[in-house]
């Protein structure tokens, strides 16, 4: 893994290795945004509160009286590709690798909802993880801030995952263990980890983590206004070659990746292996699934002329939704998802 | 007056100089965030659209139609006082006079806004002046902003006035000509200058200049949250002596100034001429105004021995509000209304 902070712990996958439809536990991507807490499971619990019928506290036994379900989710973290931004804007560097798939195990967000008795009054579900800490840079809350994120409250009801379990595995330390939101289709920040107190609330949320981090800047009626991030942008990434390999001239390649995008399904990938002046469509590995990424390949007879070359993937999703050619600085340093460059050399 | 900032323009009155209840047009302090707008009144209009029945342009002449309203009021700016912080903090580096008092000479922005029919709807009413530049810090919008508050729709229906003069005279170029917003018992930052567009929006507005500038984190349910500011704080200021003044010994001195608070009135000013060790009331002066600032006098009989005293002023408004002995971190560069040291000497 790639260490991106030691301290909180930050680790991306380097992409290169990307092989096969899930990632294991081990190459997943860590994203922490203060030190990992450390979780007796014995003392652990789940309180639920706010626009609700009946606050309750579960504890992690008392959870496994809900049904278990398996939920494939791909998480793609919402700076994953920052590096290639110019110039550098803020945050951790990720380059491709801050994005993974697996199956998660755990209890449906609704299911336990449904017990507590949500009011009709309720409009957002606040996620609050143990984890917390002081912010240093303004504008800032003074105190520990505890890591949290809302969802509308339809999101919450529909299918949002609270899983214990990852590919078969119980969770990791470093994701969230003993439990964690899976937020399908929405960007890592929404899965929140170490979870300790879910409140359902009659107003839209402020926190810090959707106004002033994990947010972007939108053109309204009244001008720009700062939104929190929510759903993945679609968008493929080439896995292989890497920036600056080496490739056999007037040879066979086959460059490979993954795509993804929100809420619907991969439709197309293409290729560009000249800049972009010519795209070739790639081909689509498995089957398709909803929020989970699609693998896809590309045969490259290579060029006989040797030489520096810019490849390029291009994802288009179900609903005609093309990954754009450029970036748009209203997104400031998240959402990049703009036709990544990855330059090679042939010879 | 100080100069805060020449460009953009960032005027205080020295506060010393405060005679009588209202702040001439010349000394009242002047706040910018881009430069002032060079507007030709004849080619000047007033868009009103949203979610409203008829969408309408107004011209100067065309607003005469509307009744004329006079109201005094008090604007202090949000960051008044941001001086007396330590660690210093970012922002205008005001001392004590970025506040004043006039009258205000306009329409009511309920009678315009009856007649273009606002929907049942509305949520709140976004007031964008014609002032505009580019923001420089993280995080930002790109691209040119237009300075734009909000206001609750019960606020915008109540007492706010559009103003074309003040103190009697057709209003600065630095207030604001040809027209302004005054929101009676708020902070500056929402009486909008330099009025170009009047949104009604369905929706709470998430501008720059509520969210990441011009907020603060007030405690929630679920933690901190992004609050954008509003209502003026309990206040006492001492205009006379100014800090460091050389005060007589042994002698008859009138110590002076003025008070404030949102919404109600200014029941008692409390002086401390001993750094808090005993309070006395001071004599209020004239009569009470909603949301006009009350001057205030105590006459000090000054010690025999000399040497550094400690003043303060604290207020209390007739709902007994008392400003704070100690500032309140949360409220980060804004709403200083603790009660502030004036160190002078006795000799």
């Amino acid at each position: 893994m790639i260490i991106r902070e030691k301290d909180p712990l930050n680790l991306e996958m380097p992409f290169g290795i990307l092989d096969g439809l899930t990632t294991p536990n081990e190459c997943f991507y860590v994203r922490c945004h203060f030190p990992i807490p450390q979780i007796d499971i014995h003392n652990w619990k789940l309180r639920i509160e706010g626009a609700i019928e009946r606050p309750m506290e579960f504890t992690f036994d008392g959870l496994q009286q809900f049904q278990k379900r398996n939920l494939m989710a791909t998480i793609e973290c919402a700076g994953n590709s920052r590096v290639f931004l110019a110039p550098k804007v803020k945050g951790v560097q990720w380059e491709l690798g801050a994005v993974g798939n697996a199956e998660w195990t755990g209890f449906l967000l609704a299911d336990i909802l449904g017990q507590v008795g949500v009011r009709s009054s309720a409009r957002e579900v606040v996620l609050e993880g143990t984890d917390s800490g002081d912010i240093s840079e303004a504008p800032r809350p003074t105190g520990k801030v505890h890591f949290a994120r809302s969802l509308p409250i339809n999101k919450a009801m529909d299918d949002v995952i609270l899983a214990c379990e990852m590919n078969g595995e119980p969770l990791p330390a470093s994701h969230g263990f003993p439990l964690r939101a899976v937020v399908p289709g929405w960007y890592g920040m929404a899965s929140v980890k170490w979870l300790r107190r879910i409140i359902v609330t009659e107003n839209r949320f402020q926190g810090y983590y959707q106004t002033v981090d994990y947010a972007y800047w939108q053109p309204g009626q009244a001008g720009p206004e700062l939104i929190p991030l929510s759903r993945m942008q679609v968008k493929a990434v080439i896995a292989r070659p890497g920036i600056n390999e080496v490739v056999p001239s007037n040879d066979n390649y086959v460059i490979r990746g993954a795509a993804w995008t929100s809420g619907r399904e991969i439709a197309k990938v293409e290729v560009t292996t000249n800049g972009g002046a010519c795209w070739n469509e790639a081909k689509l590995i498995g089957d398709a699934g909803r929020d989970v990424w699609r693998l896809w390949e590309f045969d490259w007879k290579t060029p006989h002329a040797p030489g520096r070359y810019t490849l390029m993937a291009r994802a288009t999703d179900s609903l005609g939704h093309t990954q754009p050619d450029h970036r748009d600085a209203n997104r400031g340093t998240y959402m990049v998802n703009h036709c990544l460059p990855i330059e090679i050399e042939v010879r």
